[in-house]
């Protein structure tokens, strides 16, 4: 299958804390706030070239990122793959048993497609399959410009 | 200052139970193994598109990967972002306080300069900063070829 690294979600606990250290210490430029409400965070892109960052906080305690948090602290949480097709790659999953935990695609950030594979399925890994849609409203620019 | 993420590092128990997930499972292009003495580590580089994965796996228990993996157990453990002149980085970073694995940049995996910033400064993320250089063997093709 074909796959980009797409971005990399990072947990933290204060999203402004957060920016202090990737836009005002490293100086990169960062997107403006979104909301997901249907994975319970807040979230800044950071477009570093191709692939991103995406820093996480949030919205409540009872959330998979709260209970992140309170169990490993702030730190890498998610791997994301852009994939051509979704609904294929998650049934290549299936037919070979791994474990998933979202067995069709729903919306993400952005208006992608998204699912998730169980890191119990992918060595300890939380890992996102994405697909871009005609709605997605991700730019693809930032720091990584020219360089 | 400009950055592109280059890579995730992903610390894994064993090489061959970890490809036969992103190899054959996914079916992603896997590069040659690797081994980087300096850090204790042997890897196999999965390119997606600009960025790649890195997959680590200690060379002996007391190495930075095999304490990782007896702490947390396997998973997302670095994040590599290009820079185009590293000792400016790090002096960028040092004068605004933020604590240092490596004061100076040394070889790292594919002969380019790498350091290392101690999670303790950036949010529980270990951040490494990479500069390519003449000597980089790396390629930047793979799986995410065409997507």
């Amino acid at each position: 299958m074909k796959a980009r690294l797409d971005h990399v979600g990072i947990a933290v606990r204060d999203l402004s804390e957060a920016l202090a250290f990737y836009r005002d210490v490293l100086g990169l430029d960062v997107g403006p706030p979104e909301e997901v409400p249907a994975q319970g965070v807040r979230v800044h892109l950071i477009p570093l070239g191709e692939a991103s960052v995406e820093l996480l906080e949030p919205m409540a305690a009872d959330t998979p990122v709260g209970r992140f948090l309170d169990r490993r602290g702030p730190g890498l949480h998610h791997l994301t793959l852009r994939v051509a097709d979704i609904t294929a790659a998650l049934a290549r999953l299936r037919q070979r048993g791994v474990r998933l935990i979202d067995d069709t695609p729903r919306r993400g950030a952005g208006g992608a497609l998204v699912a998730f594979v169980h890191p119990a399925g992918a060595h300890g890994v939380l890992v996102e399959l994405r697909q871009e849609t005609a709605e997605t409203t991700r730019t693809e620019t930032g720091s990584g410009d020219g360089l």
